[in-house]
C-alpha cells in the first residue's frame, strides 16, 4: 500500500493552461440569486435551505483554489469580506450554521438526519483550508477549527455525548484533512468516531426520528446509515452523500491502514463502478431520493446521474488512487471529469445541469411528469444549487486529482497541461487530450540547479488505450519487454528504463534534462454495456479515448431513436466549429430505421411488420459533454447497432 | 347517425357461456378488507376512502347483471340487506354519502374536486338501475332518485345554486342513464348541465381550491375542467376520469344528436386510440396522476394502464357504436377486453392487477421506486379497489357491449357464446373466439311462432383478419361483389344477401329458420407500433386476432430483452396445458442475442463492441392476458426483431 499526498500544494504555478484541457470559463461572482425569485432575503431571518451556508463554502474553496495559481485582488478582498460577515456570525461556543443561529441555538443537532449542520462543517473546513493554503490567510480556518472543537466536544462514545453522525456526509473527509493540515489528532479521531459509529445499533436516525415500522430499513438505506460501513459492499442511497462518505472512509483506511475498512472501499468501489456507473461516469441512477439504483439498472432517459455525484466520484477515486495505485480509479477519473461532470455546465459557463442523462426527448422532459427531473437544456440557476459551486471547485483544484506524489515518485493520473516541481526538479507537461493522445513531459532542473535530484515518475497508461502507445525518451522510442520476474517493462535497446505495474509506468528519471513523448492511440470506438444493462441491448455507445460521444438532433435531426449504427463502417474524425474552439466530432454511416407500413390492426397506431425501411445515411456524433449547447433537441448516446 | 339502446334487457338469457368466451370465475363475496389490515372500522368512525361507499355500488351493479341471468336466492338476500342498510344511512334531504353524513352535513358539496360525493352518487345510480332490471325491485333506484333530486336541487345555472360539476366523472353518464330508465327529463337535464358547465370560465375548481398561479393548468386538466369539453380534442388527466365523461359526453350527443359535442367525442376517441393506447387496449400511459402522457408517449416497463381506465376505455366504445356504427370502436373494446381487462384478474378470480404494464423485470418493481406501482404478481386486495369491483359489473354485464339493438337491427359486436331474441325470433350464438375464428349463429322463430318477424343482422367483421373471411348462409358460401352503388356487399351467387359497410355485415334474415355461418382468419402476426412510438422502434408485438400475445420468463427464462424475433419464421400454434384449460400459445424460432466479450473499457461493466452472439432458440408466446398466473417472472409484449 503507497501513500500519498494529493498534490494541490506542489504545484508550483499548477493548472496553468497546457495545449489541451481548458476549464470552462466560470465566474466566481455568478452566484446570486435570480432577479426573478420573490423570495428575497430579509436581514433577520435565515433565507433557503438549511444547508444554504454550504454554498459560501463551497465558493470561498475554489476561490482559494483559484488564487493560488491566480492572484485576484479584488475577488481577494471580496472574499475576505465575506469571510468577516461569517465569522461575526459564529456563536460563543464556536458553533457556525447560520440556521440554528439565527432560529434557536437551542435546537443545536437534534435534527442530524436532515439538517446539514454537520454538512455545513464539513464545506466549511474544505473551505478554510482551502482559502489558507491559497492565500496564507487563516481567519477562516481558526473559525472551522473552533466550530470543529465545538462539534467534537458534542459528539462521541462517552457518555452525555451525542452518539450521532451526519445526515449528509463529507465532514468525514474534511475532518481527516484538517487533521493533516493542523496536525491535531482530534479532528481525525472525530471523523474516526463518525465513520465507525454510522449504522450501528441501535440506528441514530431511527432514535431520532422515530420511523413507520417497515420504513426504518429504507430511510437508513438511503443514507448509508443501514449497517455499519465495514460490513457495506454495495453501493446504496443518495448518491452523493455515499460517494462522500466513501472518500471518508478511504482518507481513514489510508491514515490507519486498516484492512476491513479498505476492504469496504474496495467492494463499494467495485459497486459503483462496475454495476452502477453510466458509461459518461455518471452515478446514482434514479432521481427517487437522488440514489442508486440496484445493479445494472442504468435507464438513459430517467437517469439522475447528478453532477455533484460524479464530482463525489471523483473524490471517492483520487482517495483510492492515493492508497493503491491502480489505473482504474484514474481512468473512471478522467471518465466522469470529461464526460458526466463537464456536461454540468454550459460552455460559456452561465447555466447547468443537476441531472445528466443518456437519451432526451424535450418533449418528455416538458410533459412527462416522470421525466421532469431531466432537462433538455442547461438551468440558470437552482433552488438547491450544490452542482455549480462544486463543478467551481473540482475545476479550480483540478491538478491535486491530475497528480499525486509520494516520497519519491510523483504520479501523473490524468494528462493535462501544468507546471510542476519535485525535488527541484521542474516537470513541464503539455498535453493534446483529450484532442489527440500526444503528451510530451519536459523535466529540467528548474531554477535552483544545485538542489536537482532524481526522480521517478509514474505515468499512467489509459486503458481506453489497449495498450496501444508509443513512448519515447529523449527521442528513442522505447520496446516492450519482460523483465526477469515476468513483469512488463520497457527498454530503449539497450537497458531497461521503465517498469509496467497496475497500469502506470514507472521510470526514474535521472539528474538531467529529460523529454519523455507519449502517444496513446484514441481510434474511435464502439462500446457495448454489460448484458445485465437491459436498456442497452442492441446498442452501443462511441467512444474515442476517455471521451464519449452522443448523436443531437441538432446534427442528425428528429427520431434518433430510428438510427442505426453500422459496426463496420469506419468512423470518420471531423473537425466542428460548432462549439467556439476545434472540436473533433465522428462521422459514420448508418440507417435511419422505420417500419414499413402495414396493414392496420385495431388502430392506425398499430400496423402489420412488413419489415424496415433503411435509408442510408450519415450519423454525426458531437462529445457528449457538449450537448445541449445548440438549444434544444433530442440527444442519445446509445444508439441501435445493425 | 343511428340511434340504439344498449342490449342489456333484450338478451334472454343473455351471457350463457357458449363454446367459448368464458368469464372468469368471480366471488362476490370476496371483497372484505383483508385481515391483516390493522385499520379495523369502528361504528361511528368513517372506514376508508372518501369515495368508499362507490364500492358497494359497484358490487350491487354487478349483483343485479348476475341475477338477471343466474338467479341466486341467497346472494339476492345478502344484496338486499346491504341495500337495507344503505337505504336507513339515506339523510331525510335525499343526500347519500356516508363521508358527509358521518363527518358533518354543513359541508356538503364544498370540495367537489377532491370529494367525490358526485361520484359516489353517479355509481349509486348506476348499481340501483341494474338491481332494478335484474331483480325488479326498486328501493335503491327509489333512493338514488331522491339523491338525484336533491343534488338537482342544489346544482345549476341559477344563482344560488352551485355552478360545480364533479371532480371525478361518471355521474354524467349515469344520470343519463337514470333519465332513461325513469322516463325524467330532470336528470338528464343535470347531467347536461355538469356537460356543458365543465371547463367554462371561471374554472370552478380553481374557485373552490385557490390554487397556486402556474398550477390550475395542471390540475384542471388532470380534472378535463381546463376548457369547456367541446373544445377538448386531446385525451388529458386522469384517465378513467376522462373515459367517464367522454361516455357521458357520448350519452348526451346521442340523445341530443348535437354536432359540436359528437365531434368532440370522435376527436378524443381518435387521440386516445391512435396516439395514446398500448396495443393490450391499456391506456393512461403514466403514473404520475394515473394519467395519459402526450401522444405516442407508450413505454412498457413504467406503464399504468389501469384496469379501470381500460373498462371505462370499453365504456367509451359501447357508447360511441351507439352512436355510429364503425367497427373501429368494437374493435378497440374487443381488444381492450380480451387483453388489458382481463389480465386484471387471475384465472382463479382471486387476485387483481391494478397497473397492466407490457414489460416487467419483477427485480425493479421491488427495488425501483420509478417502477414500484407495477406488481409482478396480482394482488389479493387494494386500499383503493376500484378496479374488482369494476371488472365484476363489467364482465357481468358483458351481453350489453356485445350486442345493441335498434327498431329493426341486432348488432352483433362481439362474438361470444349468447341466446338472444329479437322481433319474436330466437338467436343463438356460438363462438369459438378467441381459440378460432369460427362463429355460427343460428336464427329461429322461438316459441312464440305466431309473432315472428323478420330481422336484420348486423355482424361485425373485424379489422384483425384484414378482409379475409368466409361467410355462409344456409351451408352456402357468399362471394363478395360490388353493388351498383359501388357498396361492398355480399351475394349468394344468385342474389345480394347482405352489404358491407364502416365493417359491419348488414344481412336481412327471412321469416324463416336460418344459419349463418362465419369465418375470421386468425393467423398469428407481427405487429409494429407508431414510429413515434419511440419505445417498440425496432419490435414487434405478436397477435393472433384480437389476442394479445407476451413472452414469459417461465417459458423463456430470463433475460427476455435479449431475445430477437426472426419475422420470416412460420409462427406454430400449439396447445398449451398450463393455464387450467387449453390455452393456444404460439411457438417460433428466434435468437438470444448477447453482445460478444470485447475489450474491458474503463469498468467491466463497458466492453468494446465485438458483434453478437446469436444463440438459435424457439421462442414460446403465451397470451397476455394470462401472464403473471405462473409465479414471479419477467414478461414482454414486444420483442426485438432481426
Amino acid at each position: 500500500m503507497h501513500n500519498f499526498r494529493a498534490a494541490g500544494a506542489l504545484q508550483e504555478k499548477s493548472q496553468k493552461q497546457g495545449t489541451a484541457f481548458v476549464p470552462p470559463k466560470y465566474s466566481y461572482r455568478g452566484f446570486n440569486v435570480l432577479p426573478e425569485d420573490p423570495r428575497a432575503p430579509k436581514d433577520d431571518e435565515f433565507y433557503g435551505f438549511v444547508f444554504q451556508d454550504s454554498d459560501f463554502a463551497k465558493w470561498i474553496e475554489a476561490v482559494g483554489y483559484s488564487l493560488a495559481p491566480h492572484p485576484d485582488p479584488e475577488l481577494e478582498k471580496t472574499a475576505d469580506e465575506a469571510i468577516d460577515i461569517v465569522c461575526r456570525a459564529q456563536a460563543q461556543n464556536g458553533y457556525l450554521d447560520t440556521y440554528y443561529i439565527i432560529n434557536g441555538m437551542d435546537q443545536v443537532f437534534t435534527n442530524l438526519r436532515d439538517h446539514h449542520e454537520l454538512y455545513c462543517l464539513g464545506h466549511l473546513i474544505e473551505g478554510a483550508i482551502a482559502y489558507y493554503e491559497g492565500t496564507g490567510k487563516d481567519k477562516l480556518l481558526r473559525a472551522a477549527m473552533r466550530f470543529a472543537d465545538y462539534v467534537a466536544e458534542r459528539f462521541g462514545s462517552q457518555e452525555g455525548k451525542i452518539h450521532g453522525y451526519p445526515g449528509h456526509e463529507i465532514a468525514e473527509m474534511a475532518l481527516l484533512r484538517l487533521s493533516e493540515v493542523t496536525g491535531r489528532e482530534k479532528y481525525a479521531e472525530l471523523a474516526e468516531y463518525f465513520i465507525d459509529q454510522r449504522g450501528q445499533a441501535p440506528l441514530y436516525f431511527d432514535i431520532e426520528h422515530p420511523t413507520p415500522k417497515g420504513e426504518e430499513y429504507k430511510v437508513d438505506y438511503y443514507h448509508q446509515a443501514h449497517i455499519p460501513v465495514r460490513q457495506q459492499h454495495e453501493a446504496v442511497g443518495h448518491a452523493v452523500r455515499a460517494m462522500y462518505l466513501y472518500s471518508g472512509m478511504a482518507d481513514l483506511a489510508r491514515r490507519t491502514g486498516e484492512d476491513a475498512l479498505l476492504d469496504a472501499c474496495r467492494s463499494l468501489w467495485k459497486s459503483t463502478v462496475r454495476e452502477k456507473m453510466y458509461i459518461t461516469g455518471g452515478v446514482g441512477a434514479t432521481h427517487m431520493g437522488e440514489a442508486f439504483s440496484f445493479p445494472f439498472d442504468l435507464p438513459n432517459d430517467t437517469a439522475y446521474a447528478e453532477t455533484c455525484a460524479s464530482i463525489g466520484l471523483v473524490f471517492f477515486a483520487r482517495r483510492m488512487l492515493q492508497i493503491e495505485a491502480k489505473r482504474e480509479y484514474a481512468d473512471v477519473m478522467e471518465l466522469a471529469l470529461y464526460n458526466g461532470i463537464l456536461s454540468g455546465i454550459a460552455l460559456d459557463g452561465k447555466s447547468f445541469f443537476y441531472v445528466n442523462p443518456l437519451e432526451v426527448l424535450p418533449e418528455a422532459c416538458h410533459k412527462d411528469e416522470r421525466k421532469m427531473h431531466v432537462k433538455p437544456v442547461r438551468q440558470k440557476w437552482f433552488g438547491c444549487a450544490c452542482c455549480p459551486p462544486n463543478l467551481a471547485r473540482l475545476v479550480a483544484s483540478i491538478g491535486s486529482y491530475a497528480f499525486t506524489e509520494n516520497d519519491d515518485s510523483l504520479f501523473v493520473h490524468l494528462y493535462m497541461g501544468a507546471e510542476l516541481s519535485k525535488n527541484g526538479r521542474r516537470i513541464r507537461i503539455e498535453s493534446g487530450l483529450p484532442e489527440n493522445g500526444k503528451v510530451k513531459i519536459s523535466i529540467s532542473s528548474g531554477e535552483r540547479k544545485e538542489a536537482a535530484e532524481g526522480i521517478k515518475l509514474a505515468l499512467r497508461i489509459p486503458s481506453w488505450c489497449e495498450e496501444k502507445y508509443t513512448i519515447t525518451i529523449d527521442g528513442k522510442s522505447l520496446s516492450r519487454c519482460e523483465e526477469n520476474g515476468g513483469e512488463p517493462c520497457l527498454s530503449n535497446g539497450k537497458e531497461i528504463v521503465g517498469t509496467v505495474k497496475d497500469g502506470y509506468l514507472y521510470v526514474t528519471v535521472p539528474d538531467e534534462e529529460t523529454l519523455i513523448g507519449m502517444e496513446f492511440d484514441m481510434k474511435p470506438k464502439l462500446i457495448a454495456a454489460d448484458r445485465r444493462v437491459t436498456e442497452d441491448l442492441g446498442r452501443a455507445a462511441i467512444v474515442r479515448g476517455p471521451i464519449v460521444y452522443c448523436a443531437e438532433e441538432a446534427d442528425n435531426g428528429k427520431g434518433l431513436g430510428e438510427l442505426m449504427l453500422d459496426s463496420e463502417a469506419p468512423i470518420g474524425e471531423v473537425i466542428c466549429d460548432d462549439f467556439g474552439r476545434k472540436t473533433i466530432a465522428l462521422d459514420l454511416l448508418g440507417w435511419r430505421c422505420s417500419p414499413k407500413e402495414g396493414n392496420e390492426y385495431i388502430s392506425l397506431l398499430y400496423r402489420t411488420w412488413q419489415g424496415r425501411n433503411m435509408e442510408e445515411l450519415r450519423i454525426r456524433l458531437i462529445p457528449y459533454r457538449l450537448w445541449a449547447n445548440r438549444g434544444e433537441g433530442e440527444m442519445r448516446v446509445y444508439l441501435n447497432v445493425k
